[in-house]
C-alpha cells in the first residue's frame, strides 16, 4: 500500500498515483471506513501507516535530509505526521528513521505532540525501512504493543499534503481491486515487487495534485507559501463590546471584509470556539481608551489553548489615534509597550504587532486609513515573519 | 532545439532535459560561440530563440495564463525573456502569443524595455506556433527585419530560470550531434516529428535542475521564492564620509556581515558601481544630525540608473536615537516623514522603509540593538512586501 512514486523516482508528478497493495486478510468494507471516518470516536478499522523517513535528501542541497527541514520553524515531517493524524481511522503511525535521528524524530514527536506514532530503526533502502515498518506491525513480534493491521498505507513522510479522500480511496482499493496488467506497466518497481516477492496484488490509485513529494529546494520554498496561505484563510476580529465605541472596530472588520478576498474574516464573539476551529489570524481592536486591554485577554486565551503548537499565530494589536487629541509622538511612545508583550508572546509561537490607525472625525479619510491598516494587516499576516514582531506601524 | 519536455507534459523533472535538433545549414562551430559568449560585442553567430508562449495554463488554477502569471508584480514571461536576451550570441527571440495577447506583451516588452523581441501570432497547438515562429524567421518572408539564423532554439515561456552554459550545450549539440536510438527513447514526442517530418537530426542535452517548469500555483510561489532570495543575496551599506560619526555605521556594517549568511554586504563607497553591479538591497544610514540627507541623495541616483524596472528595491533608512538627548516620540514623529518619501518611491518601484535604531553609550546595549536592526533589515529584505513601506520599524 504506497501513496506516490518512490523514494529514488523525481519531484512532483502532475496527478501523482498511489499504489495500493491488498492485505493478506480480509478487512473490513469501504463503506464502513468512510462511516469511521466521519464518526470520530466509533472503534477503528485495522488501518495503519508505514513512513519511510531514513533519507539522507541529497537532491536538496542542504545538510539536513529534507524530512527535517524547517517550515516556519517546524519540522517537514511533522506536517506530514500531522495530515495522517488527522485521519480517526489509522490506528498506528510507524515511522522508520535511522539511528542517528532517532533522538530527533523523539523530540519532535514530544514537541508537537503527536499521537498514535512509534519509531522503527531504518534500513539502508527505502524497501528495507518498510519492511522494518511492517515487521513492527506484525503479530508475532514480542511485547509488541501495536495491533496487527488489515490493511498497511505506506506513504512518503516528504509529502505533507496528502488528504483523507485519497487515503481513502487506498485503503478502499486495497481491499476490493486485484492487480492489472495497466497498473504494473504505469506503476513503478513498487509493484513489481509485490507481486514478485508477496504475490500480492496491486491497484494504481489516481491522486491529486496536492499529492506532490518534497524533493528539491524549491520545494520547500513552494510548501512553506501553501502552509502560509492555508493558514491564512482565516482572520478574527476581537473587539471589546462597549456599544458607542465600537463603531470604528466594525468599519475595520467591513473593510477587511471586502479587502482580503478569499479570507474568511469573522467576528469574535465567540473566542473558545474560534480558537477550537483553527483560526490562526487575530485582529485585536483596543478603542480609544483602553490600550492593550484587549489584546492581553487574548493573549492569555491563546496561552490557555495550545493553538501555537503547530502554527505560528499572528496577532495584531491595533489601537486608534486622534491627532487632535493626543500628540503622535506621546501616543506612539505609549503603544511601543508592544515590543514586551510581543517578547513574552514570542516565547509561545504568537506573533504580535501593533498597529497604530489614525483616525480623523472625516469619513473619508477615516475609510483611507483603514484601508492602509487593511494592506498592513494583510501584509503581517501574509508573510508571518518573526522579524517584524514588536514593530508598532502606523496607518 | 527545445528546451524541456514539451507544453502538454507534467511539471519540473529531476534533471530535465534539453534537445537540440541540428540546422540545416552549416553552422558557426561551438568553440567561437562560446567565443562570443565570453567576449560581448563581437559579431554575434547566427542563433535565434523561439518561445511558444500561447498555452491557456488551465493546470494553474487561475484564469490568468501562466506565462503572464505575476511575479513580484511582473509577468512571468518577463523573467523567461530577461534571461534570454542576457545572453549576447541570442540574436532574435520570437514570441508567439494569441491574438487576446498581443497587446499585453507589447505592453510587457515596453514596461521591461525587452530587446531583440518579435512577436508571432501563435497558432492552436504549441506545434503550430513553433512553426510560426519559424516561419518568421525564414528567409524568404516579405519584407523580414530578421536574418536567418543558423540555429533556433526552442525555449518554454514558463521556464524562467535557464541559464547560458545550458543554452550553449544546446546549440553546440544541434551542430555536433547526430540522431540516437537513446534519444529517441527517453525523449518526448518532439523527437520523433523532428526526424518524420524534417529528417532532421536530434540529440537529447542533458539539463539542470534549475531548469524546471511552472506549471502549478505552487511552481509560482516557488518561483517567486527563489526570485527574491537571488536578488537579497547582496545589501549595500551606504553612509556619509564624516569621521567622526562613522563609527556606528561602520557597526552596523559588521553586524549585517556576520549575522546575514549568504549575504555579500558592501559599503557603498562607488554606488554607481554598485547600482550597476546589480545590488538591489540598500541600507542608508543617516548619522545622528543628518535625518533624510543620505537617503535622499541615494533614492536620486536609483531613479536615474533604471535598476527598479526589473525588481523592486529594497532601501532602508536608518537613523540612530540617543534617548538621552531627544525623547523617543519626539524622534519618531520626525523620522515618520518617511511615510512621503515612501509614497514616492513606490511610484518608481523602489520599498523605501525607515529603521530608527537605539544608540546608547554602552557598547553592550548598543551590540544587542545593532543585532536587533540586522534581524528587521532582513526580514524587509526577504520579504520585499509592498505593503510595509514607509512604515518606521524601531530596534
Amino acid at each position: 500500500m504506497e501513496l506516490g512514486p518512490p523514494g529514488g523516482s523525481g519531484p512532483a508528478e502532475p496527478g501523482p498515483r498511489l499504489r495500493g497493495l491488498r492485505g493478506a486478510d480480509a478487512a473490513a468494507s469501504a463503506s464502513s471506513l468512510s462511516r469511521f471516518g466521519a464518526e470520530a470516536g466509533c472503534r477503528a478499522p485495522a488501518v495503519a501507516a508505514v513512513l519511510p523517513a531514513g533519507g539522507s535528501g541529497e537532491r536538496m542541497g542542504v545538510p539536513t535530509p529534507k524530512q527535517f527541514c524547517p517550515i516556519l520553524e517546524r519540522p517537514l515531517i511533522s506536517y506530514t505526521l500531522q495530515a495522517l493524524e488527522r485521519v480517526s481511522w489509522i490506528k498506528d503511525i510507524i515511522v522508520a528513521v535511522t539511528r542517528e535521528n532517532m533522538e530527533t524524530m523523539k523530540g519532535i514527536i514530544q514537541r508537537y505532540q503527536h499521537k498514535r506514532i512509534s519509531l522503527v530503526e531504518a534500513g539502508v533502502t527505502r524497501h528495507r525501512s518498510i519492511f522494518n515498518g511492517l515487521k513492527a506491525l506484525a503479530e508475532d513480534q514480542p511485547n509488541c504493543r501495536l495491533s496487527k493491521p488489515e490493511v498497511v498505507i505506506i506513504h512518503d513522510a516528504v509529502r505533507p499534503f496528502v488528504e483523507e479522500d485519497v487515503l481513502l480511496k487506498v485503503v478502499t482499493a486495497a481491499q476490493e481491486h486485484g492487480c492489472s496488467d495497466y497498473d504494473l506497466e504505469f506503476g513503478t518497481e513498487c509493484l513489481h515487487l509485490a507481486l514478485k516477492y508477496s504475490h500480492i496484488k496491486a491497484k494504481l490509485v489516481e491522486g491529486s495534485p496536492d499529492l506532490w513529494k518534497v524533493t528539491y529546494k524549491r520545494d520547500l520554498y513552494a510548501a512553506e507559501s501553501i502552509i502560509k496561505e492555508r493558514i491564512s484563510q482565516k482572520v478574527c476580529v476581537v473587539m471589546d463590546t462597549k456599544e458607542d465605541e465600537e463603531h470604528v472596530g466594525h468599519c475595520l472588520e467591513e473593510m477587511l471584509k471586502t479587502e482580503l478576498n478569499h479570507v474568511k474574516v469573522t467576528s469574535g464573539q465567540d473566542l473558545q470556539q474560534i480558537i477550537l476551529e483553527q483560526c490562526y489570524n487575530f485582529v485585536c481592536v483596543n478603542v480609544m481608551t483602553s490600550d492593550f486591554e484587549e489584546t492581553q485577554r487574548l493573549l492569555n486565551m491563546l496561552e490557555e489553548s495550545n493553538l501555537s503548537i503547530l502554527y505560528p499565530v499572528v496577532v495584531i494589536s491595533v489601537h486608534f489615534l486622534d491627532y487632535e487629541s493626543v500628540p503622535l509622538g506621546q501616543k506612539m511612545e505609549k503603544v511601543m509597550q508592544i515590543r514586551e508583550f510581543a517578547k513574552e508572546a514570542k516565547k509561545r509561537n504568537i506573533l504580535l504587532s501593533g498597529l497604530l490607525i489614525y483616525f480623523p472625525q472625516e469619513e473619508q479619510k477615516l475609510r483611507e486609513s483603514l484601508r492602509q491598516g487593511t494592506t498592513i494587516i494583510s501584509a503581517l499576516i501574509k508573510e508571518r515573519n518573526s522579524g517584524l514582531i514588536g514593530q508598532l506601524l502606523v496607518a
